[in-house]
């Protein structure tokens, strides 16, 4: 009994990550139920943002000018490796990181066919003038495990220090809770105090 | 850092129903993803939606026809009165319900000066030839049971049948963790086994 057209903008809406039918359908009666401008807005924003942002040709984070601003007044050396941009947004709410990024758009995963042509590895490479030192933050998954090891052991004998972020007991946590993979690696990461 | 029309287009995602900054940034992100064919096809299915769907003359529900396939198929005898579209979503799913919907397009709150204007009341009253029974299923809150109150002395004096959905302990869930005005009114409304 729903029209045709409401059912079309639910299929549409539910393409956003982790939308299920219900949110899908309490978004599109918000936006049915917006006035003329403001659906006018909700277009152009998503219209605007699609023709303007693309990757920085530099770092591979978004941005809407050839080379992004960050590249342009960053620390230039030292670089963090993360497989998203979304990752770039993480370290930059800290405040606290104004070195380089280096967007790799994914990790390594052989079953699903992504090598290191496939990621942005090679771009990291051509960016290392300068550089004293590459941090890798891709996920401690194994997929991001293992494109940590092999950045690594490709920039090693290039002369570059790489350092990967420290992994452990998550802050306000409780070890009960923890998982055996991060108690093990917090077990074997231990520090003297 | 954060390029300008992402900046905009997170605002505008923002606006949708129990969307924060966070679920905005990915649902940005996810748009910004989208292949240009999808971002069209996500785009026309909100300018088709608005332009095509409105609200049925009759019960208030949202249709793309001038009166909705419900109002010209329904049992004509019944009618249940609800405050929003969503609302006859969730007594679709039933499946169990075959009679009229009316959507009030809100509930009587004097605080914020939703008078018996404001709502849709005198198009319930105009729709009662034939009509035996009045099922109000207004929300179990002030304003709701309010509208219910309102609603039943208005139609009462003119033959109609009035009910109102039944209130008490939900289905499923345990008498302890009950809230008080819930509890009282299941007390009040027991029934004989």
């Amino acid at each position: 009994m729903q029209p045709e057209a409401l059912t079309k903008l639910i299929a549409q809406l539910r393409k956003l990550p982790a939308v299920g039918l219900k949110t899908a359908t309490r978004y599109a009666y918000a936006i049915i139920d917006m006035d003329e401008e403001e659906v006018r807005d909700f277009l152009e924003a998503i219209e605007e943002a699609k023709s303007t942002i693309h990757f920085c040709s530099e770092c591979g984070n978004y941005t809407d000018r050839e080379i992004c601003a960050r590249c342009e007044t960053a620390d230039k050396s030292i670089i963090c490796v993360v497989q998203e941009p979304r990752d770039v947004q993480a370290f930059e709410k800290l405040g606290t990181y104004n070195g380089l990024y280096h967007v790799l758009h994914g990790a390594l995963d052989f079953q699903k066919g992504i090598g290191a042509e496939q990621i942005r590895i090679r771009e990291l490479i051509t960016r290392l003038d300068g550089v004293k030192e590459v941090i890798i933050a891709t996920n401690p998954d194994v997929s991001g495990e293992m494109t940590a090891t092999y950045i690594a052991q490709l920039l090693k004998p290039l002369g570059v220090k790489v350092t990967r972020l420290a992994h452990g007991i998550p802050m306000g946590s409780e070890i009960e809770y923890a998982d055996e993979m991060t108690l093990s690696r917090a077990l074997n990461d231990r520090k003297e105090l």
